[in-house]
């Protein structure tokens, strides 16, 4: 294993961060980093917002549930999902966008995940950790008028990064015969599978030094999906002029 | 800058390939450290499917616009976005998937976006390269038969891998002060930030080694965003039971 592979694999999510700050030079160092990631037609279709506002930063900790690490990272990053400069392109070339295109939707969703993720490592091989703030989308509609966001974007997660105060241990991942597979999606050991994952997931649970509980991973997706998720999702990117066609 | 950093900085998609194979172990470690990648909830909201069937490979290259290292590359992956196994959780425990849900299509594309951009990286850190395939979208539908993808999945894009046979120059991104602001998106000086970002762009263009060509950043956007973009995805994902709500 060579030591990007052991930096990828020793991954956790970071809450708890020292009170040492990060620099804009380092943030401006994790951009460029972010950004050699791949962009689907080169479309590089995102803005990063870095949050240095405290009454901004108090309002999106309590919307993300009150995540008090939202409001004390060093740095919080609001990653924002951007079809207005493809806009701005076209207005500048006499022509007017197609607005509402669901693939353009996917193409800025994927494009600001993989920057994203390229930051995230970039921070965690300076010895930086962090985490990602989905919760957000709990009201994007305040994230957006807080960050003043334009038609044609949206906040598609936040991430806080610091150097860590502390590590949780790792969390196992689904088994590798559940996520690979060859040719086809059909493989009929899935229930299996889930059943073996379940114990390794219940025995983590159980032996883990904080916050442990007893819990399984089909129950928890059980929970999950069995309810609705953020169900403005929908209307708010309507809102927006996104993904409605 | 550490080694990391120089690593991440240093991507350019890879298309030609030497013909040395790449190990099933070779993949398996790479999805090992896909996964270690961060999931909404934990959910990991993916599978990715290795086409070895050369056939099937045949069809996907002709459906990403006769992309020939898609039926010639030594890896090439599909990687899908998975809520069918969060259907599989709720059915285990007796509960019904709330089906449609548009914050679980964002979750499922976020989860296998993550982890392909950790996997591209390992690869890269393993001296592979490649490139996605988002063109896998020109017919999802086709994509889905020829892998049997169940309701509540699809394929977001492919992946070629193998050992770079040529590697092109790097394209010059976005600048940082475009893509990185503070507390607000509101910034007036966009404008000309992209017309100086067109001079450099056009400069890289003309004088790249291969596929020289006269063009700018913000003519490519205008082009390509004032068409229709896939405008079958809405309804081929509303039959896969995706971002219907």
């Amino acid at each position: 294993m060579n030591n990007v592979i052991e930096l990828l694999k020793s991954h956790t999510s970071i809450r708890n961060f020292k009170e040492y700050p990060v620099s804009d030079e380092t943030v401006i160092e994790l951009i460029e980093a972010g950004q050699s990631a791949a962009s689907s037609n080169f479309v590089q279709a995102y803005t990063v917002i870095q949050v240095k506002d405290p009454e901004k930063r108090r309002i999106m900790a309590e919307i993300a549930g009150n995540q008090k690490h939202v409001e004390t990272s060093p740095v919080f990053l609001v990653f924002v999902a951007d079809l207005e400069r493809a806009r701005l392109c076209t207005t500048l070339h006499g022509e007017k966008m197609e607005e509402g295109q669901t693939e353009a939707f996917i193409i800025a969703t994927v494009d600001t995940a993989l920057m994203a993720q390229n930051l995230m490592i970039a921070a965690e091989s300076m010895g930086l950790g962090g985490v990602y703030i989905g919760a957000l989308r709990n009201n994007p509609q305040i994230v957006s008028e807080l960050l003043e966001l334009p038609e044609h974007t949206y906040p598609l997660f936040g991430m806080c990064l610091g150097y860590p105060a502390s590590i949780n241990e790792k969390k196992p991942r689904l088994p590798v015969k559940l996520v690979l597979k060859t040719d086809t999606y059909q493989n009929g050991a899935e229930v299996q599978l889930l059943e073996k994952y379940d114990q390794t997931i219940s025995e983590y649970y159980s032996k883990r030094s904080s916050l442990n509980r007893s819990d399984t991973y089909t129950q928890q997706l059980a929970r999950m999906f069995s309810k609705p998720l953020r169900p403005h999702m929908k209307a708010y990117l309507s809102e927006q002029k996104l993904n409605t066609k």
